[in-house]
Formats: structure tokens, sequence, C-alpha cells
């Protein structure tokens, strides 16, 4: 019934080698595929073909993210809702995009294409479906288990998560407001997650981030650790949001996209009661043990 | 549509003011209403009014439990589905238990007492819902955040499976075959984590365990301080689940019934492909460190 | 044979009511005893009267810090070293200091008051010496189990750190030199960690930091939850140092004496090679994951 | 001044393929060097040569164990110092053992063959020792950073225990008494940590185990899952002990000698007060969680 989860987000690279290296051997990603100009990536655990998309160009940017869907319906009811909304439809055919089925795709108000998909090729995670171990062995780098979340810079967040709320079934679980109760951040779901999907002031169609999530907090420690033995700048962490209460490192990918890790926080069913947070509260909201954010943090996207 | 999750286990206590003890000093859990012949308490940061009623009785058992729907409409589609099945259902009156709606009650084929709620009291959790801090301070004893499954017993598994899966929705995440690939373990999930509720083999009417949720390994280690602190024996654990691959410790209430604290495991959307295990690795399904169960964990159930 | 350990740092607070509050509830310290114009306080874990005295003064600084020896004799011993070397040494009669026995003192290189005692009052840890358990209840704060070491600065650290190797037998575990091949910062031991007492470039008699033990990366998260949740300021961290390789917060008490959590690093015994850090790998050196230094990390000391 | 560790523990393997394997695949030790007989394995963090000698010998059993001192003279000093106890003692000629200096080696009252060592080469950890960056990349296997400590067994536990205190200078940390007060158990230390030799009941000239040293709660975790993975049998654990306050796991080498991975515990200085525990106590003084002893732990022994 409606969107399941994120499926994958597709980013822009101005060096293919130095993102795929970056990508498999630091984060530890698995590149499942490589075309002419796409890399296509996914993490140990995922079952889909892929969770992250490199797309060879001159400009650091994002092509777009794609949601996927729970039933075949799904997309013709989500692409009546779009349109009714007022934005055009595009259908996307099968295999026109790597490994996928039938897709439709559209801009948000925020200035994002976005695309929902029913049919992933499914190439299975590193454990097998009988008989199981419970640990993998032999991973690289950080090797988180799966991707997580992104979060988008929109100029009116208010206007751009009504969309994602009102037409695309999201459920806001947190958000930021300013003097006047104007929105600023929202945190929404699909997966009973403290955020597949969250919106901040800034540019339209822009990037803040994507994150991956870690089991635990010593995951992050090792995050952490890996991320400096491979000379990978850290933006800010490891520390602790106060939205989702998750434990957090924020750095970039060398070509200058925000990556994050991420773990922890609450886990919310659809009954969950959104929380507020208002803006003179907005350093200990987003970066609970700082208290503050830096500069970088608030301006630098993709 | 349909289920949230567990709402709460209602079971029944010899000494109520020896498992009230146990259940708020050792488990940390909070007292929120005591009626005269019961006692309601939920975690810290669960919103609903309890997730675990205890009522007196000279047997120790379980009365039954109860999971939420999403939407008011789930109740009557799913009593239309149940009595369909051939199970009668009754309408349970608006406040007839304590801080609920109108409920739906039924006899599973399981032999137990099921019930089906939307409407539950907000009580809220520790935490504010306005600027809240990330960390909760004075928690006491193991204080798990909330109730997180339960695990109950059947002759025919499959049977019981089928009307949980096929009559109620659950989706079936792992499965223990015998070697004629008849089911003799389930285990199925509403909210997007590997189990909501699982079935193994056993009398009908009888629960195995419930489970409460912890947030990493390291509370696993706080929760085995605070039982060997409290002199609570301890079934088995610290240790690891093949199956879920969440770390646990199983142990006893101060009257007999079998408590779980769980963390880790994946976290499956509904198209998540169910893993199955066969039945000479029981061993490692159940507990993947020691490779084998014990006695006790096969025969004690209440 | 010579000096055991820290035995206590001696602060001064021009608001005692203040910094015994921050000491006791978020620090999680015992206050043993209070006198007229200083009290004395202790962690969970350790044996002896107190680890740190605060001393009213309308001035924050360091009155000195006090070694504790293994001997009676090496009080005797290390009297004449110093003497030797050329600082005058003065005896402190026994009971001159609360809670402890006969003491020598005398002024280091680095314009530091040291002490070095043997005798000092045993008031036991929290935890009994017969069939004790291995786990303690009711703690609050963030409750480290001991103090662990001091960093001071210094004019000359060169001159410095060669009095206290020399003269009283610490172990040089690591050392930063300058471009010139000068030391700007030593850690020394003499209790098998890898620093008890380190120097680095500053005024003569400043103190940076005296830093606190916790006993693994997961109770630094909990350390920054507190801190954070009572509004205290940090500094840096949670981190890692790449001397030591420990895990690491730094803060300041409400009064601006720097304090430190500390966990994790090698465990050096006397046949430790020294690690040299060149400067150019200073940022690394202190900050492994941030890869530098801020500004007030270097300026700012009491 | 008299003992700084344990140096290396002597086993015999009856298939010597088999143990190296484990000992380098699944424990993650470095093998520096392989003779005709013997393979001489390290851990990544340690510096000399070896810490483990795995000699082939149709039957599994030790050949002894090795203490290093901190100088040379202690090796004469503690060669008078036993002589003059009454056993004898045999000069070890430098490089009679591989990698190591001249020795003395003598039959302690517990009947185990005991040798002192002050020179061994260094070989070197994986770090450098100029900037070394804070993680290593790339351990296999359980990967712990050094070896730990030992436990023996002795028919006369307080007397084998003198030896080791009033001979060889050994601190007595927690002992274990039964109901007439007689040593049956004894912990005892030379490197500021909660023991580096054990001594229980059993057999003269018997090994129980020994421990490698792991830095966390969360490595006990991920060494329980490399052992399952591998399909080793785990005898207890992941657990706690009373004594020493350490979390462990024991389980067995392929060939049958019983390993230990160990964090944790208190870090006692020679002035650390020795903890009784009685007998009535056993359960929770050998494994906190569990709260006694199962048959295996305490009849097998090497």
């Amino acid at each position: 019934m409606g969107i399941l989860r994120l499926s994958h987000v597709d980013i822009t690279v101005p060096d293919m080698e130095l993102a795929s290296a970056y990508y498999t051997d630091v984060m530890g990603l698995i590149e499942v595929e490589r075309t002419d100009g796409s890399a296509y990536l996914k993490c140990w655990d995922e079952e889909d073909h892929h969770s992250l998309r490199l797309r060879y160009s001159p400009r650091v940017g994002m092509d777009g993210f794609t949601f996927k869907v729970e039933h075949a319906d799904d997309l013709e009811d989500l692409e009546i809702a779009v349109e009714r909304y007022g934005m055009p439809v595009r259908r996307v055919a099968r295999r026109e995009e790597v490994a996928q089925g039938e897709g439709v795709r559209f801009e948000t108000p925020s200035g994002h294409v976005m695309t929902l998909v029913h049919e992933v090729d499914r190439v299975g995670g590193l454990l097998p479906k009988i008989d199981p171990p419970a640990y993998v062995d032999g991973l690289r780098g950080i090797a988180p288990p799966r991707m997580d979340h992104l979060l988008v810079t929109a100029e009116e967040v208010g206007d751009a998560s009504r969309f994602y709320i009102d037409v695309l079934g999201f459920r806001l679980t947190e958000q930021l407001l300013d003097g006047n109760g104007h929105q600023i951040g929202t945190w929404m779901e699909r997966s009973h997650s403290p955020h597949d999907l969250a919106v901040v002031s800034g540019p339209n169609g822009g990037l803040h981030h994507f994150a991956f999530w870690l089991d635990d907090w010593d995951h992050v420690r090792k995050a952490a650790d890996v991320l400096a033995y491979n000379g990978v700048q850290i933006d800010v962490g490891p520390t602790r949001h106060g939205i989702t209460r998750g434990n957090t490192i924020y750095f970039f990918d060398p070509l200058g996209t925000r990556n994050e890790v991420f773990t922890g926080g609450y886990r919310p069913d659809p009954d969950f009661p959104t929380i507020t947070w208002t803006e003179d509260h907005i350093g200990k909201a987003i970066f609970y043990y700082e208290g503050d954010l830096n500069e970088r943090f608030m301006k630098v996207h993709t």
C-alpha cells in the first residue's frame, strides 16, 4: 500500500574511478554493475540491485532519487495522485533504467526528480536464505548493511513536505519550526524508521546528504576509524542528533557529496506523534552533543 | 491498513506484589495504573497506556495478547476476515478493557485469545514532544524502551501460522522446517521488524516468552548485570539468534513466565524474502553461539 | 619501588556549591569530606580517600597535584633525588593534608607544585572486598570508576619531562617533536597505562586538563549524553586520540577547568618502546578523527 | 624490578596444520616463525617475538610458560630466590629457545615448568612507532591485541600460590576460599591487571586455559560471532566473571586446549586490597551471569 522505502540515490561524479574506489574500499559497498557511464552499488545486506548510482558528469550533483512501492498498483495510484496535484508525470519504460521495471517519474515541488518503481532486480544480500550464518565474514571498510535515508533542500520546506505527505503518503515524524511557526525542516518516513526522507531550507533541487545505516554505536566508532585511516574529511561527529535521537557522523565523499552514517533512534509506527522543535533549539536538534551547527553543515550541499 | 504492532501481553501472576516489584524495579517498567486485580505497565518510550497487564490468579499463565490496528475500519475488516475463516468473534466494548476503545476478540487456531484494538489511551513516553532531550535521565533497572514481540506455542505450527498470515496479514520472515518440510517454527511481522509474533511447536494456548527491545549489545550486557545483581535466573544468554540475527537473553520473572531482552536483527520491509531453516540447523537457528538448545528452552512455557 | 599513580589533583573553584554540584551530580563523584574551605571527592571504584580536591578561591586554578608512592622508603629516596636535582623539598607533616600521611613537596621545573605521599586513608570503593557483585547499582551521572591522568603545560617541555623521567622515574610512552626535534609534548606513565602525566607547551604552572577513566566507548557515549543533557559545554569529542589511541571527550566544568573522559589505548609495560610524533602530524596525533586542533584546545588552560 | 608480564605459553598440538590454521585464521594471530617442530605466534599489538608456541606432540598438553623480567639483574635475583626456596634452577642458554636470550627455568610447586627471561627479540607490532594510525586495517578473525594471562591447576593451591607470591613477587588480587578457609583459587598479577597468572584446584602441572585480551564488550561479541561462524565449540559465554569483573568467553582450540577471550576488570596497583570469595559464592565468582559452573569447566584441563 504505497511507498516502501528509499530504493536508490543517483548522484553524479566527475571522477568515476575515484568515486568507485571510495564507495567500495572505504564505504565498503559492492559494485554490482558498471555500464558505459554509470556504476551501480549496493550494501551487503540489501537484496535489490543497487541503492546508489554513480553517473559520470563533469559536475557533482544529484540526478534524482527513487523510492520503491509495495504493489504494482501503487504506481498507478500514486501517478494519479501526483498528476492530480498538478505535477506532470512521465512513465519510465521497463529496463529504461538498469535493473528496473516500469516507473513513474516527476519533479517534486522542491525541484527534485523523483521516481517510483515497483520491480527491481533481486541480486540478493551476502547471506543465503537457507540456514544462513548470523555473521558475515570478510567485509571491508565501513560496510553498512543498507542505505537508510536522504535529506534534500527546498526553498519552501512546508510546500515541499506537504507534497510528500499529502500526495505520496509520507508520515511526519519530526519538524523544525522557525519563529513564525513555519517549517524549516521536516523528517518523514514510510518504513517505520525515524526518517526515509527529510527536507531542510535551501535551494530547490539540492542534496544535503544521503545516509547509510549502521547497527550500533560501536559501528559508528569503527566508521570514524576507517574514515580517519583513509584520510576522509569528517564534517561532524561522532555525535548524536536531537532529532531522531540517532548517532551519526557526517563526512564527504572525495568528490564533495556529503555522506552520513546513522544508527539508533526510536521506531515509529504510523501512529507516532510528531515531535516539534523550535528554532531556538536548532543546535541541540541537529547536534545534541555540540549544541550548535557549523557553517559548513548549513551551507554546503550538492 | 491492518495490524500495526503488538499492543500488550496479558499474563497472570500468583503474587502481584512480587510481580510488580520485579517488573518495575528490575525490568524498569512504569506502573501506569493499578485496579483491583490488575497492574498495567509500560516501557519508558511507549506512548500507549500499557504493554503488559499483570492479573492476579493462583496460576501462572497468559490471558491473551492484543495487537493494535492502524485504522478504525481495520477492526471491521479483520473481524469479517476472521469470521469468514470460521472463528467466532466477540466485540469487546469500549472501556470494557482498561484504557481501550472497542475491540474484536477471537480464539486463534493455536488456541490463544487474541484481541485487536484501534483506540488506546495515550499517556505519552518519558520524553516531551516539544524540544525533547535525546537522553532520559534517572531510568532504573533494565529499562527497555519498548515491548517488542511474543512467541507462542501451537500443536500445528503450520495451521496456526496460516491464520496469522492469510487472515490477519502477518508476513513470514523466517520459518523452521522439520525433515518432512513441515513448519515447526514461524516468525512473522507487521512492523518492519524481524518478528512481532512467532509460533513454535508446543501445546496450544502456551506462551513461550515475550520480549523487550534493547537498543544495542551494550544494553544487553547491562541487562545481564542487572539480572545477576538482582538474583534473577538467566535461562540462556547473552547470546545471538541465527533466526533474526538478534542478540538476546532469556530469563524468568519470579513467578515463572519467561522474558527476553532482544536487540539487533535486520529490518524487513514487506518485500523481504523469507529465510528458511532446516531442522538439522535448529541449534544455530535458535542459539547461534551455543549451537544447541537446552532442555528447559524447549520444554518450559506458561 | 617508586611512584604508583596519580593520587589527587587539587584545583581552586570560585563557587564551591556550583563546583560540588557539578562534580557529584553530573560527573558522578562521591563527596567524601567537606572542610571549611575544601571538598574532597573520589570516584566510585577508588579505594583511597579522594582523587580530587576543590578549594575555594576567587580564581580558577590548580594548587598542585599529588602522586602516591609504593613504599614508605620511596618518599625519602625520591626526596633525595629531587634535592640532588636542585629543587628544594619541603616535608609535609602527617595530617597536614586531610586524610594523608607524611609527604614531600617541591616545585617541578615546569613550575607545578607536586607532592608525593605514601599513606592515604582508605575509605574503600563502593564494592565490598568479600563476595562482591560485579555490578554497581544506582550510580548517577557519568560515574567514572577512577581518575586517570593529568596534562600540564610547561614553557620547556623537554626540561620539564626530563625531571619527571630522570628524577621521578616516569617512563616516556609518546612524544611530539617540533620541526627541530624538540619535545613540544610528552606522555609519561608509572602505572602501565598510556599516561599518568603529560606535558605540552604552554606557560609554566598551567593545567590543561585532568581526566577520568571510562570503561569503554559506550560509556563515552553515555558521558556525552549526560553532559549534553546537563548543558555542559563540550570542547571536543566524542573522538579518538592518535596519541594513546584512546577515545575521549573534552569539556569544561562550570568554573572553567577542562575535564576529560578517556578510555582505551594500549597497556604499556616498562619495556614499551616510545612512540614519536612529528609536528606535521599534530592534528591526527591529538584528534585522530578531526585531524586538526581547535584554537580553544591549544589556548585555554587554567 | 622483577617480573613484567606473561611472555609466552608453550603448548603441544597433535596436528600442527590444524592448530596453526585455527590460531591464525580464527584467532587472528600472526605466525612469526616456523621451525621443524614448532610454530611461534604473536598478537598484532605485541612487540616481542611470540606469545604462543605450538610444538608438535602426539599428546595435547603444555610444555610450560615463560614470564619476562624487567631488568637483566632480575634473572639472577629470582634464580637465587627460587633456589633458596628449594627448587632446582637450570640456566637456559642464549638462543637455546628461539628468539630469546638467557633464561632461568625451574619447576614450580604446582608442577609447572616455568621460565624467566629478560631478552626477547623485538619484531614489533603492526603499528609503526613514528606517526602511527590509531586503527589497524585488514585484521582477520578475532585478532586480540595481546595475550593476557593463564590459569593453571595445582593440588595445593595455597602452596603453589605462596611460591608465586613470596618467591616471584606476584601480588594476590583475588582468592577463593573453601569452607575451611583454604585457598582453592588464587588470582595474581605483576602488570597492574587483575591477573597475569591464576591457580585453581586440580592436578599438578595442568593448564586450565590461557587468555587473550580484547578491548571491549563489542569485541567479545565479534569474537563469539567469529567462533560460531567457524564452528568452534564455545564452552561458556559471552558472560562476566565475578572475579576480576571481566567479560569473557571460554572455548576450545581444535585440539582441545581451552582458550579465553577476556576484557574489562579493574586496574590494580600494588596497593590493591585482595578480594576474597567464599566457596558458597563460587558460582557467581566464576560466572556472574549464570551463577554456577558447568561440569566441563571444572573438569577439563590439559
